[in-house]
């Protein structure tokens, strides 16, 4: 019976047949070990030279790393470890008996890593990563379902810039116009939710910045979600129960991810709301003291944020930022219009922005003066005016980069490593 | 208390608050009627003169049509059809009192509409068609995890054309070098099966093509899935159960929707494996026997699909095409060099191909020697071929066009209407 790895519990002394790939191989004279990999798990074969006949065994001591073979054996509980299992081999073939692997167990650099992508993703860190990335796609899909948000699938191509950006990528549509990759649906979705009440948009985004640090890549994954009736208050408790929700998942399904991984779960374990919240008066202050020459009024850089969320042992809303530092469309503070009710939330342990969110500008004439204060062409946000034409609500929304929360989660150094085939600055291949 | 109309049933003879748009108004001297949309559903809240305040009745003779309001109110089952619930207000606001509003109930052509997205989106059958988008999304992230599917992001942003063809959006990358917008994540995944065994992406991609076609767009959703050890036969019941699947969950879950869009649901409760299967020869016997001039070795076209598919009452694989009209990963059928082991997947009533899938080369010379046949840049698919040399193993997979999947089951005419904002050869806005 063919069955995968992470079924072995439930058929300890049963005979089974695993298919997979030898990502160690060892061999004695009458005993080798396999290790398998499946896509489920890993798993040790035990070859006993007497207990297989004469062509498995030749199999087994031929098995080279990496090459793909079909295992036949019982399943045992590991002598010595509890929830680990073995194959006590009964039968060994090789599908395809690989060339020598060029990945070894020396230490690689990373753009020797990064050229062998297509074979790197195999690694057992690199398979808890993605799986992570998995679980935490999944529990967003799962939290936007159980809070009536539609999937609603913003363009990628688009006439103009969201936020009146010049870091687009360019290309030339049909008849001569000119068409940019997006950064975000978020003004897209604010059409959608007065057909659909709530929605959230989930895909690739592109930022063609020449910023070569730990927290960028050229093409990453956002999640963008906006909510009619929704108000500043209300955003960010849907931001911390997101985000909690998604933790959460991840340390009940992906244990096993996250221990490969050697990722420390006891600031994960922390991620409950409510979460911390600053004001932005309140950040700047804390980070002058802290010794950074931060101004009043100056949006707070990636060393600021790194700095602050060394503070605290969960996330941290920084919210109420200058409007003069944020984009046109959020909404002002009433109670201080120089300031918007926006946040940003900043992942602990020197992680930093994992979100930025807002209410908007639900009013016609104030957006109308925004858009004029920012020189954006009124002409292409024509539509996006329209809506406030045409039943106009309080309306609040958010987006999470997907790498960042991914190497948050799994404790990881760069975001290069939280998408399977990363696009840097100097990155285009596999 | 505030709710949303798709919770009234649990909430009949209580005292409520809605928040949404008035989609439709009407008011004799005594008695206003206000058709209601709040995202979740549909209502009609009655406000007699007699039983609100001055202030609430000139609220509610003042609504336009799209103006936004909170109405407040008593629940009542409708006197006459069933599931059917009303609102017996007893207070109506206005939060914003809308401009007449472009989209009449008199018939708009298509430009017209598109060219008003933003607010066609309000429509009950676009909101519907949301829905169901919705739920096909859903269902499919479902039946992936429920079967050990990883989502693997492939990237859009590529070097080279995966299938070599020229109908490609260039766009000028970093170093002077030239990316292209993908066409399919399907390389890619073929990477990631040796990692996770199984795998899915879904996302956006990108066609340059001048096709002014009732099933064509420049930018639409695909989902491509790819499992190691699947040969062809067993890649065709998944797509059959897949599909299945998704049918049943909009049948049990978008009834609602099914009905504003004035859908005859029986074909689609026909839909359950096994489909019919055909083999292109087969195909092209009964094509020609319905008057088409096909000859053995060719391709068939969107007319050949319509016809046929127009013959059976359920979706229809087509199986084993010529080699020569396939692409060059596809592995040939053992029986028959000439054809390879792929199918297509028509949706019925005169649909037509909604998934296209094959069994992949797995040998490293065949694969070497059929890339060179299509004239391809072998460097680059150097990485690609590694994965015949490191542990290769049978493998097929399959990818979905979403929006033919999503105007199959809504029963609609034209591949426009399933995505929110729609990019065709003459359409970058809004």
């Amino acid at each position: 019976m063919f069955i995968l790895i992470s079924d072995f519990s439930k058929h300890v002394g049963e005979s089974v047949t695993v298919k997979g790939w030898a990502y160690n191989v060892r061999s004695s004279g009458s005993i080798a070990f396999l290790q398998i990999r499946d896509g489920s798990g890993f798993t040790q074969a035990v070859v006993a030279k007497l207990a297989v006949d004469e062509a498995a065994w030749q199999a087994a001591i031929e098995t080279t790393i990496e090459s793909s073979v079909i295992v036949t054996g019982t399943v045992s509980a590991h002598p010595k470890q509890a929830g680990v299992f073995e194959l006590q081999a009964t039968a060994v073939s090789i599908i395809q008996r690989a060339e020598e692997y060029p990945i070894g167990k020396k230490e690689h650099g990373p753009d020797f890593l990064l050229d062998n992508r297509h074979l790197w993703l195999r690694a057992p860190s690199q398979w808890a990563i993605q799986r992570i990335r998995d679980g935490i796609i999944r529990a967003t899909y799962d939290w936007m379902r159980d809070h009536a948000f539609i999937k609603i699938d913003t363009p990628i191509l688009t006439p103009t810039a969201c936020e009146g950006t010049t870091e687009l990528f360019e290309i030339d549509y049909f008849d001569d116009k000119k068409a940019y990759l997006a950064q975000s649906g978020q003004l897209y979705l604010e059409a959608a939710i007065a057909s659909v009440g709530r929605c959230f948009d989930f895909g690739p985004v592109f930022r063609a910045e020449k910023s070569k640090t730990r927290r960028h890549l050229i093409e990453f994954w956002m999640m963008d979600a906006e909510a009619a009736f929704v108000e500043h208050e209300e955003n960010l408790r849907i931001q911390e129960e997101l985000v909690s929700f998604i933790v959460g998942r991840v340390l009940v399904g992906h244990m096993q991810e996250l221990n490969i991984l050697e990722r420390d779960i006891a600031p994960l374990e922390n991620v409950k709301p409510p979460f911390y919240r600053l004001t932005h008066v309140e950040a700047v202050k804390k980070l002058r003291e802290l010794g950074s020459n931060i101004s009043d009024m100056d949006d707070l850089g990636a060393d600021d944020e790194t700095k602050l969320t060394q503070l605290y042992d969960k996330p941290i809303f920084i919210e109420k930022y200058p409007a003069a530092v944020k984009a046109f469309y959020m909404k002002p503070d009433p109670t201080d219009p120089t300031r918007v009710l926006n946040a940003d939330l900043l992942a602990p342990e020197g992680y930093g922005e994992i979100i930025g969110g807002s209410q908007r500008e639900d009013s016609y004439e104030a957006l109308l003066a925004r858009i004029r204060e920012h020189n954006l062409p009124e002409a292409a946000f024509a539509w996006y005016l329209d809506l406030r034409k045409y039943g106009s609500v309080p309306h609040s929304g958010f987006g999470y980069g997907l790498e960042r929360l991914v190497a948050w989660i799994c404790g990881l150094h760069h975001v290069r490593e939280t998408i399977p085939f990363p696009r840097l600055l100097s990155r285009l291949e596999p």
